[in-house]
This record gives C-alpha cells, structure tokens and sequence, in this order.
C-alpha cells in the first residue's frame, strides 16, 4: 500500500502539497483510496483518501496512530558535500534506509562543493524514508562553516574522522547505544590540519575506518551502518 | 602515488593494456616515473616506470612484495542486478570499497534485468580496488541462474535474504569470520516461492536486515559492511 507524509489532526490526515501532487497526479488515487500515512515523528496511519487534488489530499484516520520503535542511538553526520553531486545523494539515500536522525553538510577548507540544495536532499530523505517503511522524518540542517559546527553541537559524544597519521579510535570501538553522537566526515583532499586541530580542541575523538581509504561518501555510509549493526 | 595492475615476472612488471593505455595516455607517465604496482592477488610493489607506450608499460621492480593482511573472512555476493544498471555499479564500487571477495549476478523469476556487462563491472571493480589502496582484486562471475548458483556453492555457511515471512535470522547474529560465505540477494520484486523453497532444500539459511525494508542495492552493501564490522 503507499506511503504518504501527511500531518495528522485529530481523525484527519492532510497529505504535504508534494505528496498530495504525487497521490493525485501520479499515482492517480481517488477517493475512496485506502492509505498509509506518516507523521515524521514515528507514526503510522491507516487512512481512507477523503478529498482528493492535486493541491491538498486529506484522508479520514481508521487506525493509528502505531508508533515505530525508535532507534535505540541518536546519530548526526556532519559532512562536507562531494564534488559530484550524485555521490552525496546517492549516500544520503542508503544512510536513510538504513538509519540516520540528523544530516549537516559543512564548509571546509578543501571543499569542492561550497553550495547544497537541502530542498532537494529533503525529497530524497522522504522518498527513503518511505520506501524503507520508516515513520520518523530525518533532519537534514543547511551548509556550515566548518567552524561553527565544532562549536555548537550539545553531542554527548563527538567524533572526527581525518586522514592524517595520528591515533585513532577504529570506528567499530565507538559505543553508539543509548548516545547522541556527532560524526565530521571531512571533502575529497580532507581536512585541512587546522581543522583537525581545533576539533581537537573541542573534545572531539579521532577515529578510523580500518586499513582501507574510502571515499568521502563511503565513509559516511559506514558509520551509518557500522552504528546500524553495533547498536 | 598513482597504483597501477600489473603481472609481475622477476624484477618486473608488466602493466594490464587497459592500464598501459591509462598511465600513458591520460596521466602521462614517462620512463623514471615512480609508481606503485599491485598483482590481485595481494602483493604490492614500489617501481619505476622503463617502457612506456599506450599499447605496453613496463616497470622495474624497486621494491616488494609488501603483502596485504587478508581479511578473516571470505564474502560472496550473490545478487540480482537492478533494473536502474548505476544502483547496482554503485553498489560494487562501494562493496569493494569496503570489502569482498567474490561478486555473482543472479537471474531470478521476478528480474528486472537479465543482462550484465562484466567487462563494465570489472574496471569498477578495478578502480575501486586501487582507490582504496588494496591489493586484492575481487573475482567478479557472470550472471548465472537462480538453479545453478544454488546448486554450484561449496561455501561453508550459504544464506538467502528473502522478503518473505518466516523464521530468519538477523543478519548480525550471522558469524562471519574464518568462513567462506555466500548470500543471495534478490531483485527489486524479491525472490520467488519457489526459489526460497529450493535455496532452503539445499540448506541455505534465511536472514532478514532488521526492520527497514532495504533496497536491493542497500541490502547487498549491508551484508558486506556487517561481515567487516563483525569479523
């Protein structure tokens, strides 16, 4: 059955105009219709299509709400965007599948990339929360300097993952369960060693992702699933 | 430095054509250029380049065999290529990326594509393989039938990830060091009844990714992101 984002009052779901756009113009659904719905905030619905338009859905409640479990590990990546735009997508589409609460993308020194359209991250983010029958909305926060992520983020634990010899935690050590946690992934030619330091500085631990070099999107990937596995 | 493929015989090197033609032509490496060689099979070299054209590239041998650690494990996927070809070459890059061994594509009876191009999906594989500073090359097989890979696989543990319900066992409780695997991934519309039914006759175990409902593509970098975590 599809999935649409809607905000729920009271017994009645009203689709975002994108979903009541896609509901009515694409998937051609009328009235009558039975639906899932999700509010972003962990719950699930089942509806029945009431209104149907290609501006506004809205559909009547018949159960729910059913909340879905939450994950049991808060995880924020903090990453500079690729050169090819393609790369960071398709990253943030498997991190959604997999399981991911809040997604910055940061200016750094050797940044490639010094612009993001998080309009079009966000559809991507609700099109895989969708399609992997999730209810809660990751958040998806707009480019920041370097600088003022390493000051302003409250994670219980912080984390960077550069280039450079130094010691290093391997990523698969890092405790996830029952913690927030902030992970910097860093552009194509890494971060600058200023950077490195001054994350240092601000009580952020180094770590690794073993022997082999990955790509600037392969590594956000792999603390996604690496939280997914060990928590 | 840039890595290259390349058969070694005594003190020297002989670059693969494909990567003659790419040293000469598109990086335009001259003789006395140093550059790093890997066999596939796990030996890595420091040389310097004697003869270069873009048919032939020779080097002679500085230094080596520096021989790679092997993984504690050994991972074949086996798994159904995606209607959409650059979800699946995704997928690869990242697999190799991360880690595996052995890559086959499967014709099942709800495909969506039933052609590969394992000339393709070789110079990814390759590329990847460099990229990340291995020195191991993955065996990539053509596509072959459900039937057959079922029938064919001396594995030591074989597994199947099917949508279906029934009793599973969670992916993460698979124990994956010092064996030989191999696990089948099905196409976008899962496998069929009855090649669940044949893969458990030949004892195959079901396993499930957790809750999310993973794209196939997400679910085949799964598999090889947990074997490397958890071994």
């Amino acid at each position: 059955m599809n999935i649409f984002i809607a905000t729920v009052v009271d017994k009645t779901g009203t689709l975002t105009s994108e979903e009541s756009w896609h509901c009515a113009k694409v998937l051609r659904k009328k009235a009558g219709d039975p639906i899932q719905l999700i509010d972003g905030t962990g719950n699930f619905y089942e509806a029945i299509l009431e209104l149907v338009s290609d501006k506004k859905c809205t559909a009547k409640i018949l159960s729910g709400p059913l909340l879905q479990q939450k994950r049991n590990y808060y995880l924020h990546l903090a990453i500079a965007p690729t050169k090819q735009i393609d790369r960071i997508e398709w990253m943030i589409e498997k991190a959604v599948e997999i399981g991911i609460d809040e997604i910055s993308f940061i200016n750094c020194h050797n940044s490639e990339r010094t612009v993001i359209k998080t309009e079009r991250i966000n559809k991507i983010v609700e099109s895989a929360v969708k399609q992997s029958m999730q209810a809660y909305l990751p958040k998806v926060n707009e480019l920041v300097s370097f600088k003022d992520i390493v000051a302003s983020s409250n994670a219980e634990q912080k984390l960077i993952a550069h280039c450079f010899d130094s010691e290093k935690e391997n990523v698969k050590q890092v405790d996830f369960k029952n913690k927030t946690t902030l992970i910097l992934i860093g552009p194509e030619g890494d971060f600058s060693k200023e950077e490195v330091e001054l994350a240092l500085k601000n009580k952020y631990r180094a770590v690794s992702f073993g022997e082999n070099r990955l790509r600037t999107e392969t590594a956000g990937l792999y603390v996604c699933q690496t939280a997914s596995i060990l928590s």
